[in-house]
């Protein structure tokens, strides 16, 4: 009826979504519990026992009709957020997701275990301890929004360079989800299932997701064909753990503004730098865009929601371009 | 590089998603608490106070390049689950939000509060109480795929005639989300936010979403354009409820099998056919579909997750179609 002829449409085969990995957990001997569904509602007597799937993860695709890079683009978010993070910006420009769609890759977009539509599960009975939410201002000084929380967003401070889209900081808190701290076996078990359902693939990683993207690529190797790390979350010790499956997988990272001076955020990217140093060490690519050192002041941890969000994604393509990873943007 | 010119494609303007409604609740005086990220990481003490976003529900958007239908399509899962329920059968085939894309309607798939990307909130500090999960067993039996629950799938007992993809079971189960008895009001309020900020369109609810969908349809009559009622899990008392605000919006309701003889579902179709005749009542459009009655047996609870579900769908775009609501499909 309406038409959007001004806006370049974009072909897409088939959009969807499926679980991977968990398993089923069955529980027994729990007291059963009164359930009034509304307050003139009887009390109805529940038994919470039985079998229960629990630990799997939540992937979405969308493959388009004529992909022009080789191998889709999984998308893997941080550590108290899912797949939103990648859809739309709080300010509400597009996300990642469709940038990457335009640029010709096919996308997948996960939530991984507890997270989102991955559901979770009870505790301590199957996860073994309570969550962890993040609070708002926990969310502002932590991803580099600014120096100083206020709950008046008036008296809020941000960076006065920042490039996150303040005045939409609290629709960005409404994507926030609780997190624990003790499911990363589950969680790295499913995202390597993942990667066996889909097959050659290209990781995208943002902070947490960085270091279950790492270890991914190093237990499978023949299908991991580069890992991108948006502001990662550290990485694994290369003293630790042995990295030399990942040797002929090319590495990028990519960080935002106001790191130095941050005891978290040096640290985690001092962490970073000595495992991509030892990547280097053993003959791998590993390259890095720092955008202070490029010009590009202000970006915070999240720099696919930062108002340059495209800027910054577009010199992601372009790396990808170079690795022979993607196709030059059409327009 | 690979190409899919045998899939048909679809024409996409844009998707994307946002939250809507919710609110910010401030958690003072909590005992701080120790976090330990791994076993051998030292103990952190992490302090649950602050300021969240609270009562939110996530939506996600596909906008067709050139839509066909007048309105966009909303598509309000049910109880316990998220708006996964639409996007993929759990035996892989396209759910009914592709379907419907491809009919032409632009689709709106949202998590209500407190499930899937909405996000969650402690308890009992923000949400009142604890949520319940539904086991495997009570799906299979609630939501009448067979009278036996077993945990052993060979030893599980289907209707004779199920439509469900019963092998597909588990991975079904893999989108169970928890559920709590106390969050009708932000639910109802957080829909409500939706149709104001989508502005006209229809309202496609499957169970428990049906509720919450003619509530909205009452409190924005001039929006809705019609209230399509999969297996809807009952329907306000019209006794109790004015609904004259709804008189000028078209009703579909559509059932499944094994009803007959099922006490909830038997109580809560008569719940809904008291409603539907009080809309009647007031010259009201409220039609059925009865599947067993049109000679289609064995559906389950889960129409659009049904192996039948392509034709279950395509009886929901006629009775659009029939209300000026959809284009013909042109294949």
């Amino acid at each position: 009826m309406s038409s959007r002829d001004d806006v370049r449409s974009l072909a897409i085969a088939e959009l969807g979504s499926f679980h991977v990995g968990g398993r089923e957990a069955t529980l027994t001997g729990l007291a059963p519990r009164e359930l009034r569904l509304t307050p003139a509602a009887p009390v109805l007597e529940v038994d919470p026992n039985g079998e229960f799937e629990v630990e799997q993860m939540y992937v979405q695709f969308v493959r388009l009709a004529s992909p022009r890079a080789p191998y889709p683009l999984l998308m893997w978010h941080g550590g108290g957020m899912s797949g939103v993070a990648w859809e739309t910006t709080p300010d509400g420009r597009p996300g990642w997701q469709e940038l990457f769609l335009r640029y010709g890759h096919d996308v997948y977009v996960s939530d991984a275990v507890e997270r989102g539509r991955a559901s979770w599960a009870r505790f301590p009975e199957v996860f073994a301890t309570e969550p962890f939410f993040r609070s708002k201002q926990e969310a502002w000084e932590g991803f580099r929004i600014g120096p100083t929380w206020a709950k008046d967003p008036s008296e809020r401070v941000a960076h006065t360079d920042s490039q996150f889209p303040v005045d939409s900081f609290d629709q960005f808190a409404k994507q926030l989800v609780p997190r624990w701290a003790t499911n990363d076996g589950c969680t790295q078990a499913a995202y390597d299932q993942l990667v066996q359902r889909v097959g050659p693939c290209v990781l995208l990683a943002h902070s947490q997701g960085g270091v279950f993207a790492l270890r991914a690529a190093a237990a499978a190797p023949g299908l991991v064909k580069a890992v991108i790390l948006i502001e990662p979350g550290g990485a694994p010790d290369p003293d630790l753990e042995d990295i030399s499956a990942i040797r002929d997988i090319p590495l990028l990272r990519v960080w935002g503004d106001h790191i130095d001076g941050n005891e978290l955020w040096s640290g985690l990217r001092r962490s970073c730098e000595r495992y991509t140093a030892a990547h280097i060490g053993q003959g791998g690519v590993a390259d890095s865009i720092d955008l202070p050192a490029e010009g590009i002041n202000g970006n915070s941890h999240l720099l696919m929601m930062d108002r340059n969000s495209d800027g910054v994604g577009a010199m992601v393509q372009q790396w990808l371009e170079r690795q022979g990873l993607a196709a030059p943007f059409r327009g």
